[in-house]
């Protein structure tokens, strides 16, 4: 598939595991940011992409497009989410500058009327949809311009540094199991990972769903 | 490259952007994880992981091993972190249980040993170490058996549901642009977007590196 000369490699597909139209619209946007800072592909650290998606909401396919585009993964911390639960992803390389790239919201009012959310809204899977209803809708994103997309900002005060990454770890007195050091607590003047300290709520927000 | 018949194809390398010896270990984490719940690689959002790694320290390049293999993808909202800085992940597939999986204290100790590892602590990113000496790393995890890397718990008890998802928007009346619904506040009487109201802090947060 390609618009614009783009081509999404088959394996950003395998990755992401199902065909839906977020996902390109997220290499897309990777693509075009990566152009915008002239910078290449990620291979370890050089850049960061903060998607404006949240949770609870579709369309956040468009991270794994991200992800697979500019090299910004999960995985090595270059992505988090800032849930504004908007349709924007700001790239910042240091000492390149930062750019925000929203998903127009004429161009998202006409994929809106694409079949392809109809089967969304009634909550049918992705690759359970009709090949040729998912077809249609990813042609779309593909064959329009970057114009048509995207509206393109640069953040000329945007900065960023990730926390200093450290190797110490120790044992929790408790469950003897290693954890980084930054996320040891003391209980009973001994050192525990978290679940074993029962200070943190994360474990049970995770479990409410409370984000 | 092999190991207990495990292959990791090429392109979940190409997606990582770098050759090191923790997106393996998450890739066969999240293999073992699979077949321990009988289930096959997630097309759409049929299972969950919970990654309980954190940030500032290293080794989070797991994550991106374990999305691949199992197609809890971060862009799909199927992998979170729990932030307990801890070398683990919870695989839950709804029906079909939770299985916990932990890197073997022992396994974390010795294959800190490796030279890459001395490479890394001077700060020096994986793709500029010699190919030799990433190459020994690397094998040390293919070639170790799933015993000696991990211990493997099963959670019964475990349970989640994410946030129903909606797809209802408006648009921020301060910048015009599309809103997901349960990212709107009021302000001044107005629906605006997170960062037009001023309210939250999570931009800030982000600047600072505050987590």
């Amino acid at each position: 598939m390609t618009g614009n000369k783009i081509e999404i490699p088959k394996w950003v597909w395998d990755f992401h595991g199902h065909t839906c139209p977020f996902m390109p619209i997220g290499y897309r946007m990777g693509v075009l940011a990566m152009k915008e800072l002239s910078i290449d592909r990620v291979k370890d650290h050089g850049a960061f992409a903060f998607s404006e998606m949240g949770v609870g909401h579709p369309q956040t396919c468009m991270m794994d497009g991200t992800m697979a585009a500019t090299g910004c993964t999960y995985g090595k911390l270059m992505m988090e989410r800032l849930d504004y639960g908007k349709v924007a992803t700001i790239l910042y390389a240091p000492g390149k500058g930062a750019v925000r790239i929203y998903l127009r919201s004429e161009f998202q009012d006409e994929l809106g009327k694409f079949e392809f959310f109809a089967y969304r809204k009634k909550g049918i899977e992705p690759s359970d949809i009709p090949e040729d209803v998912t077809e249609k809708v990813v042609a779309k994103v593909m064959e329009a311009s970057d114009e048509e997309l995207f509206k393109v900002e640069k953040l000329p005060d945007f900065t960023f540094s990730r926390p200093k990454g450290s190797f110490a770890k120790v044992k929790c007195s408790n469950c003897g199991e290693y954890v980084f050091e930054r996320y040891v607590r003391m209980k009973d003047g001994q050192p525990m990972c978290i679940p074993c300290s029962g200070y943190d709520q994360t474990w049970v927000n995770v479990l409410k769903g409370v984000q």
